[in-house]
């Protein structure tokens, strides 16, 4: 190794991240080494405390550092509906647009035979649960418009529509910005499905 | 923020890294918090270990957690030839070629009016002090091929003459690969200067 071991090691464990390669783990690494020791320090703790101190919310699934979730504990919301997400972070991309004041439900996976993900594998048992409570009248599904979110949306509506609660799926359609010769036609076909009256 | 604190955090530390941005940054924080705990406590551990296990050899200067560093520990190395270049990731590219098997010395910069840095803040000082000893003979330049890079090595090549050493520059010309048609007239001009008899 041409590397010292301490640089090999922080190399090797940059390689470990997703979209990052030898060359840029290497880059990085020099990097740390300019840093300044408290910042090193604090990066290096930050790591460990998202492993230690995040959990799931035991209402929402959602990770969280607070039981239940500051989402959860923000009373000024709208119990009546349920935003259920595939991850953390599409929560994160639903509360972006401020535009939706209910609570939300992440499953943590959608269901994916290929994979061998089932609806025992998600966190479909624990939104059940919050379905008994009266208050909800809406769910809205927001899994991802690809296979698994699909047939994950699918196998959710079947399964609440006992409860008697409205259940919803977010649009399918063009995205804003996007460009109508580009777009595939399954894109197509559903942006014509859910075309609505000016 | 929308971001648990522990995670906001380790975004907010991810983000001090060049190249990366806030939605990597989320990309790679939350694969951390999918990342086994020993490897990311193996992570936080590197980091930190980098920081405070390494250091300059205080022979050629290269960043080592020996010392000397393991280049100049190596006694089959030819003792008559020095490489000076200008940071320790420049060593190990020309180690990459396996075809130097003489020593280094690591400048930790580059002499840049510029940007404020003088002959006295790069480790010029380490480097004389080596060629004291009778047994180097050459002195091969191998800074960047830019203008701090030439700057120093024309520096460098002024103060080593009254010592009797040879002192070389590596060549400058078109790289392997390349393409005349692609090439910039600077490189061509020194790929013509620099032309050898076959």
């Amino acid at each position: 190794m041409f590397y010292p071991e301490p640089l090999a090691k922080l190399i090797d464990s940059f390689t470990r991240l997703p979209g990052i390669g030898p060359k840029t783990a290497g880059r990085l690494a020099f990097f740390v080494l300019n840093m300044k020791e408290e910042e090193v320090l604090e990066f290096a703790k930050a790591l460990v405390n998202v492993k230690r101190n995040l959990h799931y919310c035991s209402s929402c699934c959602n990770i969280t550092d607070v039981d239940p979730c500051r989402v959860c504990q923000d009373k000024t919301r709208d119990g009546s509906v349920i935003c259920v997400v595939q991850e953390s972070k599409d929560l994160v991309a639903m509360e972006r647009t401020k535009e939706f004041h209910g609570y939300y439900h992440v499953l943590h996976g959608a269901i994916s035979p290929m994979e061998g993900i089932g609806p025992d594998d998600i966190y479909i048992a624990e939104l059940l649960k919050r379905l008994g409570d009266d208050k909800v009248q809406e769910l809205i599904l927001a899994t991802n418009p690809n296979i698994e979110g699909e047939a994950t949306a699918m196998y959710l509506s079947r399964l609440v529509r006992p409860f008697g609660i409205k259940v919803t799926r977010i649009a399918h359609g063009l995205p804003v910005g996007g460009d109508l010769e580009y777009a595939d036609e399954v894109t197509l076909t559903k942006a014509l499905e859910g075309r609505r009256e000016l």
